[in-house]
């Protein structure tokens, strides 16, 4: 008998719309049915949507941001609004420093993991530190291990890789097979633009946006995406804004080239006016995110790539700081300069409603193409497919139940996170998740969080498809 | 019980790739596990691929040819061809002559198809006259009737629409919601052409491909762009041959215009130079069609279109005539002019297999996006799905299972179709259907046609997906 | 000695800008030194630009409209507002009515043009009937008789040709190297789009614009240019309106393509909006021209255009219609719908200053580039080099002389042609021609008609320089 | 009395083409007219083109190159090699070293060109060091001092700039409106090639062409370009090889940027296959230079961009060693590895034949085009203008005749540099320089050079036309 049946089900998946039953034991789905037979639990779906699981493949969590900031969410916090939004795995990233050893890096952040997630997680490695030990010895053997994806830096003071140490991590990646994640923003031109604003006075948060400009992004993009043809590998572009480094992106892959990208929500739903606040005053650190949001032109443009394949995935980049707290956005300095606000802000629970609204419902997108794009490419280009990303005999149970009629108004109120504000405050979104089950657990129930921290487990990856498909 | 259990299955479609049971009743799919339970009837799928049964949306078959010219195949030899290759639902077109009510067209042509099917079959409309009647009540009429595709030729002398035609054909099939297909050559451009190759002597059927360059089929293609952006409908460009067309597409896409496009196996299989025969003879007779194959770099090109999404379906254009034969190839005229070779070629038994091989062992599209061209796209499109096109609870057992390993050479005697050539002859392919499944019945197994000609019904259809999703 | 030295010129060229004295005889340049020597006539030209005379090489005067409609400009009429706006020559159009022959065509014009003239002119030839007769005979002989360039519409009732005689007619002109001006609009897609306006009440003469979108425009663009790969001639689309025919035309000439384009004033001075009028009244119908001007951002391609060579001339399809006038833009209908309105607009005299303004004096275009588009290429591109068009020993001395800085608000009072309006009433521009010499005679000085109307000449014409450069 | 007077010439400039006599006096043209009256000179120019004098602006002359390599030419040979070409001016680089002062770099270039010119020269500086007392006193000091340009490299050990200088170079170059010249390939990316290459055992000179594909010249240009958006600032791309780096100049243009760019014979007459020597020996030595030549589709491109206006100017970058020299392209270790093969090739004598030849006679580009490409728009956009790259009244008497149709096969033993061997050895050209004039004195006649070393004058320059045009 099965553990659990899912009756009247309008199923969804990057393929595929149907109703059907869906029957789970072990934590695993083993049948697909119009009637799967008789089960323990009993769950009825009439009216609702059930889709895969979201996996939100770029996400920070209680990564180390110095010694006068700290990030308002850790695994329990982040984890728990991750399942409260129909997230039912996250990939957050263990962050080298300079001078560790990503083994290292690595046990550390499991540590800091253990018995603390409300869903599955996975990580990808931060390489900041490229030296030989951790070029030859290091990265091949984690890659074996099952860390088959890294993020490399072209900007931010700590983090940022010249165009060497990029070519030769790219070199790595591929004779080990691992995909890279690119953040691309070109270091020294923003340099030069904060000091420029800031010799100006321009130093309110807004002005973080015109530190950055697209052409910023897109130059950065178009070095990686030279930087990955010489050494042909594929890598994929995070967190891509708008329409000048997708444009990149597009001439690249109808050259043929083995190409990524995502994007995220705050690209589709804020602009750089955002950043503005109530008359270009401190409120505007709230959006203070890398790259900007830039403006409508641009949203128009990520809409089209995400229609049209130029995206693969969409995540959430969530990268929460607390807005009044010291050790967040109001941080010492971040007044007197945009230079000195925390970058990031969270988004890890409202990723999947937004896009469910403003895709789907305002007929933008496919549900197929926002099931592909939130779980199942996300699984199959980190190596996590079938068993995540996908519902399927044999897949884990991992299910979102969404009303898709429900409206909701966006509020700091509803959120599960550790963060003091939402940057979507008083959206109106159609669509909602009412159920989410991991591994055929109800760990979210009508906003009510039912798992527990014991429940969220790490899964090992195998090759992302970028190799084998 | 079930009628049929089909074990040890990997399953593919246009989403998902697993290893499942699929379980078969009164000739649809009402189970996928891991064990489907007893079946009357049993079928070992152990190393095969088990894919949707294929659609080929773009087949003529017994199609009216004038006084001289006589189709090679009708609906039983042509529909024994398809089940043959994997196809379970083909869609030919019923052909208006000028004069003719379109209700009349198709009753004829469904009193022609009745008890002569391998095969599930459903017809697209060619519109030749464009009456008043025709538009304001006819069209209106059979789209109700679940008639919700036509297609319209740019060129031919008895078939060409001018521009004010294309356009209220256009305009009629926004306000009746259907699918338009549109030829698209330009009709006095190839007349021009034509005429200075027959007066500087050029007559062999090579000189069939001179008189249509591609330069031609893209004038058409973007004036069919932009007639249907004027009248804000969708349309499909079929069988496009070259890189040329190609890139109108691509820039109309870009711009989020809802615009489809197919393209067939002569364009990644055949070049022109295949119509120059043996050192220009009439043997190359046996690759006229229209649009001509083109060369090496707009198969390219199409590579990148099928991997890319600018392709949406991959049809045959089956259009047969016999070689040796005066009502076929050779007809009267046919050797003092290419301008009388018929246009067409046979394929709709090597369509799968040419693009199983050179696209999924050949490591050019996945298989999943094999299944979308070839089964889920042409279904969704054309108001079929999810009866039609994938694998899932409810759809009707329409299931093609390969083996991914067999290795053919594709030759005249292994073919099913009463042509009398194949244009593939000698083409060695790896991955061939061993077995087809129509609404549960095996029609075909290991190269014999197992079905009957009354097994093969006629497909009511609905809206296509391009005005519902 | 000389008949008249200019000293102290700043003479620009289309290659140079230099300090020079110019000396003329016999109406023709012979010297251009550091001193010229002494003249009986002295013309200081101090703090003056001395400019090749303009040439204007898509004016239309005197030309049949039906028998309701009358242009308001004659020759007389029309060369007097050329030389007061320091224009020189112009290129009138001598139409061919259905049933005529050219040569008919051609003499008639000539006896309009007769002694009516105020500057040099020749005629264009407008085909509209291009029976075997006129192309097989009457064209060559009048190619070969010095008229070696005419033009074709794509669209407008009684002159519209179909593909199959635009591409006999490119036959001939590349047999025959003649350049051909295409007026590139879609005739079934005007007629499409202003019934549906009808029909929904939307005659204003605002609708005007409507009925023709840049799709329509660039649709016939790009058919134009398919023609003309086809039959290897070069061509010339005139009066290119904004971005989408523009990006046709760009892409054309990246590929090789020997493509000639034309803009005009009121795609750079006026948008669509001016058709609204006040209120979306009638006033709108002083700018009802085809193509119709379009918005700000086809403003910015097209100075993009000018500057970057993707436009050869600069014309001011000067086609004058009184407005309050029942035989002009009053005509009987008008008022009831906007396909009554003549099409057309004055702009003969104010076609240079406002390039000069908006063009050098605001940065978008150098003086050298204001002189290739306003003279020197129409010159070259019409076969009347280096006779017209530049200021070079030899050369006609058909000189403007212009004061850089003088500030004019243009208004109909300033006008002298005989049209009733200007379309830019109250346009403020910096830059002003305040005299006109044609070959030697002073005809304009400082607003004053000073030459007569037997000044003007015929001028023969030789092969275009797409033929011989 | 006139000095000299050159009858019957055809005159070609950058904009016209006209039969005149041309009156110099005191090293300048004061005069051209029908008839010139007397002179103490005559020069019967019958059947001749009389052109601007080439300037060639980009060449390297007497450069330091370390150690134990030394440049063929000094200023000397270098200019009697460029006056035996057709070339009256020639602007090579002042190196910076690190650790120098422009200033003083300036005054010991101007040491060593002293009484050793056979035409004139004017200096751009490559900077090496951008300090801030570089970039803050002495950059504007030397721009107001008439050393108005200056190149900046993304590569070679000694001279590359990061990005951090690179936007603090051009920051200055807006500022004092200076035009910086990119030699753009990306170090990074070479070393790496480099270093693979070697790994792998390719080290013959022809792996010089495969350590810097086109991709890595593509985004440096790419980068170059951004940069130059960011700073708001003109810069000229110099010797682009091919069509990837020049569609970027394309895309960049087209988006109304202020971007030049530049080309050089090796990239229309060579190809990297001239770098195989005779089966992949040293002989391959003779054709490194950076960017190494293409292929003949990039040649295509090239051809495309000197038609189009992509290209602004055509320059030799001559930079010549000796082969068969222990200081030359055969110093130690070039044998065992392309790395140390001197990068350069002599080209100052015959970059205007080949123009002329390739692009003239065979129709590829107009006559004024080639003049604007070699003279014109050197000279306006490096401050000459209009003193130089004219023919016109004031300016320098710089004057190249050619006989159009002089057949010339190029060979070591026609050249008049202290190289050992031209890269264009056999070339056949039709089209050679028969007299080269220099403010009025002939400096070749016939191959004889005529001049002295100290009849060449250094050139202060303005500002480039870039700021003023």
């Amino acid at each position: 008998m099965l553990d659990t049946a899912i009756r009247n089900a309008t199923i969804i998946t990057a393929g595929d719309r149907y109703i059907a039953q869906i029957g789970i034991r072990n934590g695993r789905i083993i049948t697909i049915a119009e009637d799967v037979g008789p089960a323990h639990e009993e769950i009825d779906a009439t009216g609702l949507w059930v889709m895969p699981g979201g996996i939100d493949a770029h996400v920070h969590l209680e990564q180390p941001q110095g010694p006068n900031v700290v990030m308002a969410d850790g695994f329990e916090s982040g984890t728990r609004s991750a399942a409260a939004g129909g997230t039912t795995t996250v990939m957050p990233f263990a962050l080298q420093q300079k001078g560790q050893s990503l083994r290292e890096v690595v046990d550390a952040y499991h540590a800091a993991a253990k018995d603390k997630c409300h869903v599955d997680c996975s990580f990808h490695i931060i390489i900041t530190d490229p030296t030989p030990q951790v070029l030859g010895q290091e990265l091949p053997a984690l890659v074996k291990a099952g860390y088959t994806s890294f993020k490399v830096f072209m900007t931010y003071d700590d983090m940022v890789l010249n165009d060497a140490q990029l070519l030769d991590v790219f070199d790595v990646a591929r004779r080990e097979k691992a995909m890279v994640m690119v953040h691309a923003e070109g270091y020294d031109a923003i340099r030069y633009m904060t000091r420029r604003l800031e010799e100006a006075g321009h130093t309110a948060p807004y002005f973080h946006a015109e530190s950055r400009p697209e052409s910023v992004e897109r130059e950065a993009t178009h070095r990686a995406i030279s930087h990955a043809e010489l050494t042909d590998v594929p890598i994929m572009i995070v967190h891509v804004s708008g329409r000048e480094p997708m444009e990149q992106i597009q001439w690249a892959k109808r050259r043929g080239r083995k190409l990524y990208a995502e994007t995220c929500p705050q690209y589709i739903a804020l602009t750089a006016n955002n950043l503005k606040g109530l008359n270009m005053d401190f409120e505007g650190a709230k959006y203070v995110c890398s790259p900007p949001p830039r403006d409508t032109d641009s949203q128009k443009a990520i809409w089209e790539g995400l229609r049209d394949g130029t995206f693969d995935i969409f995540s959430s980049d969530h990268c929460p700081f607390r807005f009044d707290d010291p050790k967040g956005k109001s941080v010492e300095g971040a007044r007197t300069s945009f230079r000195w606000v925390p970058n990031g802000i969270p988004g890890i629970e409202t990723r999947l409603p937004i896009l469910f609204s403003e895709g789907i419902v305002k007929g933008r997108i496919t549900p197929e193409r926002f099931v592909a794009l939130t779980a199942t490419n996300p699984a199959k280009l980190f190596g996590m497919y079938p068993q995540k990303g996908t519902i399927a005999i044999g897949a884990d149970a991992d299910l979102t139940l969404w009303d898709p009629q429900r409206q909701v108004t966006i509020s700091q109120s509803l959120m599960h996170h550790d963060c003091d504000y939402t940057p979507y405050e008083g959206m109106q979104v159609t669509g909602w998740p009412v159920r989410t089950i991991l591994r055929g657990q109800t760990i979210m129930a009508n906003g009510a969080i039912t798992g527990t921290t014991d429940i969220g487990t790490y899964i090992d990856r195998g090759l992302s498809a970028a190799f084998t498909a």
